[in-house]
């Protein structure tokens, strides 16, 4: 199997194991259940169960070991998905309504008189909620497939610190960064943010499947970390890659282009430029920001000023070097497919080609 | 030790340890990280806890197996809290600002351009579920306190059960409630409510003791269902006994009266009361609800039909009921310290003393 197909054969059965699990059956009222299953059911590419799936199969775990663990961490993806949601008033996810959408058009329906938006977000927090425990739950079935219960529990603390602390502490970050000044804010908290917002479920995913395969419940495990590290590597490689698209990118391929300038999001190239820039060119690139006339002239002035001051080859540079050190890293483990698709994720997210 | 002080001896020893956890130290921003410490530390009384440590006392746990269990559970309570008062929009929790208050004041101290209520919120989402990851963590760190990996599986797998999926679900049930008219509401739907909201995480909590006790995975122990079954009728009782408050109770004592009525909220009372009286004393009851004028006069005359179609009696009667009830499910377990004190706070939430 190449990536591709081994991508979707984890896909298959994460999404059958999904659509099957009882958990959210006896939630009531019954617009809420269906929230609670709908994101997880709504496919995507599954990256954070191949992730947990690859990883167990390089140090040797079997796949049916490997499987609830892995559902596990595709639904606590998808919970703080539907908080973020909320957070950022959006109003797609995926091409369909977001969580707090749906809920709302479900509270209109049956109550035409309430306050639909607002009680749609609240249902949609405890939608988020109940899929948090959800994702629990699926974790700590892994001994009903096998694991020894303290492997599992092991695992279980793990994603209290990895999924519940480090990633909301992400988010967290990530909303108080989008108030701040974007002169004022360091790479350093930039790093941070992306290391917990993007970083920490890959790591989880990745460190999941090489405790099961080792039978360890110590995430401090020498071959845990490493593989830890690379899975690290790969969400910074990732989210530096998806912040030189949002203004270098090709507007006919992905997402749209000039957002961030837009929204004066600080991501580490504009961070970096304003480090890099010398004054008028850095005062220029100011007035440049948050501004709803935003167009292809502005944009192309803004690539100039971060590609004269040298912000932007600096990035491609790092982007390039943290994609290879994910790669090292997993040099010193022995050549198998799971190892294969592990280096082609790297290379992947790097060219953001999945 | 009597009730009282035993209440007070676990929460002391509960305040200590949930003052001292490391869990929110590496949260950022620190505004949010002294959110996530903020409800746990305002005390209370503890009852969740010392349910854990009495059920478990009951069964032969030493104390230093339960505290950190214990403390999960008032985490978890604390959390629910968080996202309840977003939800109810409240200001107020215990005497002090509500998280999502203190958030947006964090905020408007930072940012005075932003839009701080709403960020309060938003933040507020993010502490709760923060919290609800260091319940989890606690719980899963009772490992490290002696108590079996698979027991403290089964034990967190319980958490997702009752507090994760019955709780929310309840929360869940009382905002669509708290949408319909209340005539259309059945006796049914309150109860499933009252069992979700009050009785789910009062039966974790002995479950959890005795779990631990009997060193046992499996909530469907037969003691361990005699100790939930207890504690389901506590949480009844208390419900019970509240929403008799909010319209029998004296005005000097505990809760502003007639909210109930002004809030047209469904209680297992006024839902009773529509389903005996006829009309037109029906009519006039409903004629009573939801008026903001809602005053002594309007509230006399709300008890009169309560009163006079049996309502009144009926509650009175299930409360007193459903407490004996409670009180015989300990009979046939040993007499010792803690099983008095269950008793004594079997009888104190029917009372309402605590």
């Amino acid at each position: 199997m190449d990536f591709r197909e081994a991508l979707a054969d984890v896909a298959a059965a994460v999404d059958r194991l999904i659509a099957a699990d009882p958990f959210p059956e006896t939630v009531a009222p019954d617009y809420l259940a269906a929230a609670v299953r709908d994101y997880p059911a709504r496919g995507g590419k599954r990256l954070r169960p191949a992730l947990v799936c690859w990883s167990g199969g390089l140090f040797g775990a079997p796949r049916e070991k490997l499987l609830l663990p892995a559902a596990a961490t595709e639904v606590f993806h998808n919970w703080t998905l539907v908080h973020d949601d909320i957070i950022d008033r959006d109003d797609l996810r995926r091409g369909a309504p977001t969580a707090h959408v749906t809920l709302a058009r479900a509270v209109r329906e049956r109550f035409p008189e309430a306050e639909s938006a607002r009680l749609g977000a609240d249902f949609a927090i405890l939608c988020g909620d109940l899929q948090q425990a959800w994702a629990n739950d699926l974790l700590l079935r892994g001994i009903t497939a096998g694991v020894r219960a303290e492997v599992i529990a092991g695992c279980a603390r793990n994603l209290q610190r990895r999924g519940g602390r480090e990633l909301i502490a992400g988010e967290a970050l990530d909303v108080e960064l989008s108030l701040r000044d974007p002169a004022s804010v360091t790479p350093e908290e930039i790093r941070r943010m992306i290391d917990g917002k993007t970083g920490a479920l890959l790591r989880f995913a990745v460190e999941t499947g090489a405790m099961i395969a080792l039978d360890t419940p110590d995430p401090a495990h020498e071959t845990v970390r490493k593989i830890s590290e690379f899975a690290r590597l790969c969400g910074l490689a990732f989210q530096l890659r998806d912040d030189h698209l949002g203004i270098f990118g090709d507007a006919r391929l992905g997402k749209p282009l000039g957002n961030d300038l837009r929204e004066a999001k600080p991501t580490l190239l504009l961070v970096t430029a304003f480090r890099r820039a010398e004054e008028p060119a850095r005062k220029e690139l100011r007035s440049l920001l948050s501004r709803p006339d935003t167009d292809a002239a502005l944009l192309d002035r803004a690539r100039e000023i971060m590609t004269a001051c040298g912000a932007a080859a600096a990035l491609e540079t790092e982007m390039r070097e943290t994609a290879e050190r994910a790669a090292e890293m997993l040099a010193a483990f022995p050549a198998c497919d799971a190892r294969q698709w592990l280096l082609d994720f790297a290379a992947a997210t790097a060219a953001r080609l999945s």
